[in-house]
């Protein structure tokens, strides 16, 4: 490899947006991918189930690419796994709960079989061609997930992955704070940090805090208690299975990701459920109020989850009552605290008692580092360059204003965007040119099918829906042959809209009319008169604006 | 009026809910009606405009209604007036400022000129038939909002209104509290109050602590300042109306509502803006940055407001850059998290500075008062009843909880409901019956012909998109003619899918000719065996359930 060869960091997700994170590190005729994660759609994108990042680049390079990489096994870093293993089939490293979720989530595609999953420990190094990738240690809001010290040819490069400082962590140990500071003394060239909440100022509180308030909320509690919470944390998880055994209650599972999650848990020992705690949830009715705790998912108020099914009375084993208390254990990701509230209300409703946001107790605590661990962790490895990653791009602004405060110069720290090129010599780093990115959008079983003239249509369709008119015309004269149907769907309630009803057959008539006088037979001339005409007539007496599609049947 | 005629009260809005604020008394053969609210349609009800009470009772009643009595001029408060004026046209009470900001309303629709507004002044009495209404002064985040003590046959009854107790208030005075005392002394038979902030502990900070950030935030700034707040926040706008003054700053206002609302407030003496202060946006250029402020619209991160206009380059007369300070003063209301979130990104992006929910600074407080608040007013009136008005579900639990530590026994407070009745005597109250209540919708000129079948198919339209398929059989034998023809919009990329469009076409043919071979000419059955068979033959290549519509034409 010639000297001049410059490594090349390409984000291909995770910058501007929180979600989807994978990056690309390359050299020379060498590729390797750290995360291949997904995003949730957002309200402009009705109808889709999953965001994915646009692979075009590693299309192109599928044969320098020597694996991928992951931190952990949360699906904004995995969840695009499936999709891109059906297209590049490279060996995939990652901690062994990580990978198990990740074998969990293959069999659903049913690629399992062909997947090359190599387990790694903590503080594992992996050759990867001129790589070599250093796992280490970190704490996160799942159990097994590690940072990365990327050894290049010209210089290490720390990615953190997703992390926080728990000095107390449930399992295992606090983030390896002492092989970071190492490898700043080695020399770091360039740290790429988690920005999620680079706007809190502070620390985030340990894991065991949470533990702690689980504690005061079981003791001496003669209701039975329902907590919801992410199905990936573990050792919150860990925390009520403990909670719960010392006040001798029993242990239920509700939600389909919880008891995925927690069975590759247990099945690999992440987890820790004395014998004879857990029982099947069609048993919990066999036991007192006092004696049960239910774990669910739809901490998130999600419209299918357990926890909003038994809110609504919708959940075939489970009814709320007002023996109930209920822990929601997490808190609104931005865009659900309607959905989140919609369901306390409900549980209200149902007598229950409900700890959740604006309660006082501390039942949830962030996976994300906040401002002074991420001073922490710049001051030990003195990176040469700075490189905000997973975040909107406010959260990239402010964290190189905090990297700034640490000394690193403002032309030293680079606010990238998924496709930008960043170049790094042993000594220099500069954005250089950039490669295909962006959204590419799961719906059913099409990826990449709907685009934005798609989702442009169903945005139009679900304001003020959809009129279709159809039109049959001779195929002799261009005159209508019948009268002009009008469908709509959408749009009003049609039974109680007669009249206006029969006014659009007119306007449609009109227009049929005036066209076929002009320009007979120029169907699409026909069609775009309608749709005007229509259009308008509508417009002025409803202040509406439906789809308005044109059928023509020749005959 | 027999001895044993109740005091019924019918809130037709506000309840289980935030928003459309409307409650009827009644008492034998007289009614009045507090309020007349709006609320904002929510996710499951796409294109609707606005959503206003439903008004059956009231139009049942018409004869009965002696006034709509206002206690201030927000939209949940006001923003049903145009549409119920048009059927009952009684006078319409409510202090100066609220009437301007009312009349402003009307003229819109057309209706000023019937309108009868009643200006009123707090300490003011009204007596209307039986009902004697007095109106007293309040704080809330507009001026001149006013709490009623409702002087009926069977007793007092006091509706807070919104409010917060700000004993610092930017102009007139503290709320009444002496005059509710009193009242609480003469015997309070049902306190009805406000329960938006019931799950704050403590107090809701005065107005001036806003005005002291403003203070700080002007001193020495070499920017442009701009600040989005509500547009009906008199009080803010008059606060930072003073900081620019004080710093020399020359003050321009933007986004329509800003410019209705300010102008209002200018006519009738509710802000004092200095002369040669005010300027024109179209001059804001021709001073030096640090010479400017611009008030604007688009606190929530609204579409089209200026506010978002500006950060997206798309406002003509103002273009954000790295000289503007932009200021955010005002809360996410629950739901619109991500559009502020949005906005902000891209503020960040044009390189200005952005004091935010997330920054320290103190740049917004709230206009609802907190637990310490609502406990005081409920000591001060000592009412018999009580009913927690204007909240979701949990709030009124929570403020009926609240109320129990105030010595109000469980069985004297009452958690209503929309359409319920509550009947008081004058030692006792009980629900009893109900009347139609609910959601009637607005679209665009449309006021209730959108109803749940619409929404429903707008949400089906929205979620999978729309496939036409347009069947031309002859009316003697029911055999196709021509090939089908399939039309789809929102459902993928038809240029990229002509195979699955053909595989389609197929699908529609094979299940026409099996329909008629059946059973000709019934075209019921046929649409929906096409329905039913193209549905399942796209849900089983695509998991998708677009909307189909099948258009049959004979000839």
């Amino acid at each position: 490899m010639a000297k001049k060869t410059k490594l090349k960091m390409i984000p291909l997700g995770g910058l501007h947006e929180i979600g989807k994170n994978m990056t690309v590190f390359e050299y020379g005729n060498n590729i390797i991918l750290v995360d291949c994660g997904s995003a949730f759609p957002d309200e402009e994108m009705p109808g889709i189930d999953l965001v994915i990042p646009d692979i075009t680049y590693l299309r192109k390079n599928k044969e320098k690419i020597r694996g991928i990489v992951l931190t952990h096994g949360h699906e904004d870093h995995i969840g695009a796994l499936p999709y891109v293993l059906q297209e590049i089939n490279v060996p995939i490293y990652g901690t062994r709960l990580t990978l198990g979720i990740v074998e969990h989530k293959l069999k659903e595609f049913h690629l399992q079989d062909i997947a090359q999953l190599r387990v790694v420990s903590p503080g594992d190094r992996v050759h990867l061609e001129c790589f070599v990738v250093e796992f280490i240690r970190s704490n996160h809001s799942i159990a097994d997930a590690v940072a990365l010290a990327i050894h290049t040819p010209v210089g290490i490069v720390i990615h953190t992955g997703d992390f926080k400082i728990d000095t107390t962590p449930i399992q295992g140990e606090m983030i390896d704070l002492t092989r970071l500071g190492e490898l700043g003394k080695e020399g770091v060239l360039a740290l790429c940090m988690d920005s999620t909440n680079v706007e809190r100022a502070g620390y985030t509180m340990s894991e065991r805090t949470v533990g702690m308030s689980f504690r005061d909320i079981f003791k001496d509690c003669e209701k039975r208690i329902i907590i919801a919470t992410f199905a990936s944390n573990i050792h919150r998880v860990q925390q009520i299975i403990d909670a719960a055994a010392r006040n001798k209650r029993k242990v239920a599972i509700s939600g389909r990701s919880m008891i995925n999650v927690i069975s590759v848990a247990n099945e690999l020992g992440y987890i820790n459920i004395p014998s004879n705690v857990l029982i099947d949830l069609e048993e919990i009715n066999r036991y007192p109020a006092n004696k049960v705790v239910l774990i669910t998912t739809g901490s998130q108020g999600e419209e299918m989850s357990a926890l909003t099914r038994m809110a609504f009375s919708d959940h075939k084993k489970v009814e709320i009552t007002a023996k109930d208390l209920v822990v929601i254990s997490a808190n609104p990701i931005p865009g659900n605290e309607k959905l989140i509230s919609r369901v306390v209300n409900e549980l209200f409703k149902k007598g229950a008692e409900v700890i959740y946001e604006s309660s006082l107790a501390e039942v949830h605590v962030s996976g994300h580092a906040c401002q002074e661990e991420l001073k922490l962790i710049m001051a030990l490895t003195k990176p040469q360059f700075f490189v905000p990653v997973h975040g909107e791009y406010r959260h990239l602004c402010i964290h190189k204003e905090l990297s700034e405060l640490m000394g690193i110069s403002p032309q030293d720290s680079f606010i990238m965007d998924n496709g930008k090129v960043l170049e790094f010599s042993f000594d220099s780093a500069k954005i250089n040119g950039s490669v295909p990115a962006g959204k590419v959008l799961v719906d059913g079983l099409g990826v990449g099918d709907v685009g934005n003239i798609v989702l442009r249509d169903r945005k139009h369709l679900a304001q003020d829906g959809l009129i279709v008119a159809v039109i049959s015309l001779s195929g002799d004269n261009g005159e209508l042959i019948q009268e002009p149907d009008i469908i709509t769907r959408g749009f009003v309630y049609v039974r109680e809209s007669e009249d206006l009803m029969e006014q659009m057959r007119d306007v449609v008539c009109d227009a049929v009319f005036h066209s076929v006088n002009k320009k007979a037979r120029d169907w699409n001339s026909l069609k775009s008169s309608v749709k005007n005409q229509l259009g308008q007539f509508i417009y002025d007496t409803t202040k509406r604006s439906p789809m308005i599609l044109p059928v023509i049947v020749e005959i």
